[in-house]
């Protein structure tokens, strides 16, 4: 025990600074330990959100108390974790020199100096609002801090509110549509750019705007906000940038956060070129006694090295865990980085990333990338297996597992956690397409998704399969480009439902028996798809072995398809 | 296009013989390749037996057809996938020297001579049947062919059956056992070894017991069959090695499966250690014109080297896609080997694993090894979060991730193929701790329990936690040794459930005010828990910053105890 307890200031108490308080009294029972918190509340569980807003659940405690149903407020956090908790109260000033912190006490305004022998800033980030007039008018709201929960349930629960707009096509605004329909309100989801969730590919993302609009939310994508309406200061419309007035009552802006640097910044604490707090492995500013988590940070993609801000919660949580270590035994612990994970639920989609996208990569300039859709059910139809679509993301050369993106009513959850640890060992296509994951019919078909979308991607590599995007067989159908599509699945399924865009059905039964009906030109581009494409593939082998030699396959076949089919 | 046609034989349709056959289709269109099959169905969805005895689904033919519905018959194989299949027809002998091998037709009785250029076997295995009197009595059955499960599902039809025994307390008797439990038949498991499940060690195999006694199964252990009763050739009850007699009208056997190795042993081929056809990561036999897959097989353990059976369904698939490559490109792919995983489902529970159990470790000589029991929620309680015990074994040195257990009504699945990821990639603890998973609140918590897992292992490995496993506990309890035992929740937690084991109530908050109450001496044994240990870590962490040197948690909490508890 030292004579002298270390004393530690933490700036923000919402994940990274609870987590760094709480794992340092672990390591130290007689640390002076304080939390200075600008809001009232502490360790909300504010990703719980969106589920509070839509009457997923009503008892608003359980955003704020421990799993045992103790509230954790100032005494909680003395009583259980014996850490000083100063809640509305603001840090104003870091005085790095002195070694002090000055905060103001909110509802009396009383200021007061604390001195720290280490620091952990961990302000978060503020929702960005569109710089458009009548953002001001009542009716517009986050959901940022438990107050936007508060004021959107009581909407929710009033349901006074019949229309709605949503600003933000990411996982916030998808996240909050879904609460809102759940209490019957109309919404439309407006993107400014030409895609939703734009972690997604383009073909995935237009994939999840065709299922969210079967559940009534409208989506406008390509037009951004240039004006919100309203009438005696109360919203009554959002207008966009083509002119498009929606009339509606409420509006929740989700385009994204901004680190809060300030505090930092003022402090001479070096900012990192994405807008984060910059720190090094052990979360460590560019002043030693000073550590930063959370969305106020940037971290570092494990994939490309780049710097890259990602605002999640998990990662807060895990980056405060190792300062809390790094408090006590400097140099202890460190975090290495992210390999950009993320997921949200909206209606009974799945939609999860890790990783790269395609676009992103090649973005970064890697252009040596080959990916593979792939669809197909998560456990057997026997089983009632639900659909998921994703898109795997390899380095040609390496074969390293780059990206995952997955889609659909199926477990989507598991396959993006399985490829995310993937990327995180660095492993390989070939490393995943012979993986030992725990199967039984109730988890798993024999050969997972994710197995499977290794070895589609193995195929495309090794030139087994060449295959064409959804969005390209589209562009040749559009071009009339003079091209041979067969559809490889039964009459019944054709019978069922159908692209109709010129394909001629033979099913792959049949195929060896009727290769006189194709292109007697061995040049001729042949396209092939089923309903997942997997018959398509076995397909395109078979013409392949007869000597054709432009025969490709439209992955993710039927299923994939987002643009309007015959049938 | 080779003038000479590559002459590819399989022996073997179930799983992976099929396997290999299509994927050597897909890259060559011209081999000639042909399946001989002992049984009557190809490519027969194995795994789901149990779900069609126990009346998951009634359509037989899912059993045995494609997605698009069309049965897998030797029409099918020609038409679809070009490959030739003989089945009821017995591989009888392998003449290497002339590559050719002689079959049987069952129905006929006629024999016929096939040339290979490149042999395939994967024979499979066979049910292990006890070597006890009245083991040919009407009413043994196994699970193993869809004869089997078309007698099972007439059985649990014709409801007259109302007692059973499953001899076996592996994966396939607990689903044998939930299948007859939903037929609403009474249900025994005997288990001859001291414990069920045998991948999991003693304590969470414990837990899984009593929950299944929940369903209405009963379960004897360490005491195996010593004959089976009958009257007129029928079955009417099991007899116990201690004598007692089990009336019953049916019996399950699943101890186990023996490699078919007969054929492979006749012409030469080299066996391993563990009975199994010897093969190298090319699938390849010690003959190179030889291939062997799927449960004949021996595989490589990729955490121990060791050679060891893995008779799983997933794996069979896995080989025989890398066998269908090197028929067509020798060494063109390999299968460097397995983590050991595996899942089964008992009533709304989750039971799975991969790599090793710490008693598996142990045995294999790996005395350097941390094990974590850790208790938690899938998802947050507000998501209705349903409960997750597991058991995660590092290396103490390498950190590395060497096996884990789970178990539960949580999404156990997900949390094993993830695990089993890390380990293929080779990963440590502390790289799994900060692991960047797919959170939202629908899929996990913040930090993940495959993350939480990690921390409570690291901080073991680390020293700053001192487990006991809840046998320990118990042993101390039972045998009055002097011990302290505090139990850290709250008293209404106290008042509904509790053990009863000596405990004192200190609700976790309390404990600082209430350390008068603590033994004096300062080595005395200290043993906390609470509902799953988080608090009672924490207050072992206040009692050794207050000075007590012998302070230990009990690991996984009350929901851990597997034992009776006073309320």
């Amino acid at each position: 025990m030292s004579a002298k307890p270390l004393k530690i200031l933490v700036i923000g108490g919402s994940a990274a600074g609870p987590k760094a308080a709480a794992k340092a009294r672990r390591l130290d029972e007689h640390a002076s330990i304080t939390i200075i918190q600008k809001e009232a509340d502490l360790s909300m569980a504010s990703c719980g959100y969106p589920y509070y807003v839509g009457g997923v659940f009503d008892d608003r405690n359980q955003l704020i108390c421990t799993p045992a149903g103790i509230v954790r407020d100032p005494n909680f956090f003395e009583k259980a974790k014996g850490i000083e908790a100063l809640v509305q109260t603001e840090a104003i000033a870091i005085d790095r020199a002195a070694r002090t912190v000055t905060c103001k006490h909110l509802p009396s305004g009383e200021t007061r100096t604390l001195a720290y022998d280490k620091l952990v800033i961990a302000t978060g980030a503020t929702p960005l609002r569109p710089p458009v007039p009548g953002i001001e008018l009542e009716g517009i709201h986050h959901l940022q801090s438990l107050g936007d929960a508060d004021a959107l349930r009581k909407i929710r629960d009033e349901r006074q509110v019949r229309h709605a707009v949503i600003v933000g096509g990411g996982l916030i605004g998808f996240e909050v549509c879904e609460a809102l329909r759940l209490a019957d309100i109309r919404t439309t989801v407006v993107e400014k750019t030409d895609r939703i969730l734009p972690f997604l590919d383009p073909d995935l993302a237009k994939l999840v705007e065709n299922y969210v609009r079967t559940h009534g939310a409208d989506i406008i994508t390509g037009n951004g906000v240039a004006a919100f309406l309203g009438e005696g200061g109360q919203l009554t419309a959002v207008k966009l940038e083509n002119g498009t007035e929606l009339p509606c009552e409420l509006a929740v802006v989700a385009i994204g956060v901004r680190p809060n640097i300030a505090l930092a910044q003022a402090a001479g604490l070096k900012i990192g070129g994405q807008g984060g707090i910059k720190v090094d492995e052990f979360m460590q500013t560019s002043d030693p006694d000073i550590y930063a988590a959370g969305d106020c940070v940037e971290c570092t993609s494990l994939i490309t090295g780049d710097k890259v801000r990602a605002p999640y919660g998990d990662l807060a949580n895990l980056q405060g865990r190792v300062i809390g270590q790094n408090l006590i035994n400097p140099g202890s612990a460190t975090f290495p980085g992210i390999t950009q994970t993320g997921i949200c639920k909206i209606f009974d989609y799945g939609v999860g990333f890790t990783g790269l996208s395609a676009s992103e990569a090649r973005q970064r300039g890697m252009t040596d990338i080959e990916t593979a859709t792939v669809s197909g059910l998560d456990i057997p139809g026997y089983m009632k297996g639900q659909l998921l679509i994703s898109k795997m993301i390899a380095d040609r050369k390496s074969g390293r597992v780059l990206g995952f993106q997955c889609i659909g009513p199926g477990d989507v959850s598991k396959r993006v956690a399985t490829v995310a640890m993937a990327i995180r060992g660095k492993l390989t296509i070939e490393d995943l397409g012979n993986a030992d994951l725990p199967y039984a019919p109730p988890y798993s078909l024999a050969l997972d998704h994710v197995i499977v979308s290794a070895h589609v991607l193995e195929n495309k590599v090794l030139g087994r399969l060449k295959g064409l995007s959804v969005s390209e067989v589209k562009e040749r159908v559009d071009a009339g480009a003079d091209c041979f599509i067969i559809d490889s699945r039964t009459p019944q399924e054709f019978e069922e439902e159908r692209l109709g865009i010129g394909e001629h059905l033979i099913p792959q039964g049949a195929l060896r028996g009727r290769l006189a009906e194709l292109p007697r030109d061995k040049d001729a581009e042949i396209i092939l798809y089923c309903k997942i494409s997997l018959r398509g593939y076995e397909c395109a082998a078979i013409l392949e072995g007869h000597g054709w030699r432009n025969v490709k396959v439209m992955e993710g076949g039927v299923v994939a398809w987002p643009y309007p089919r015959e049938k």
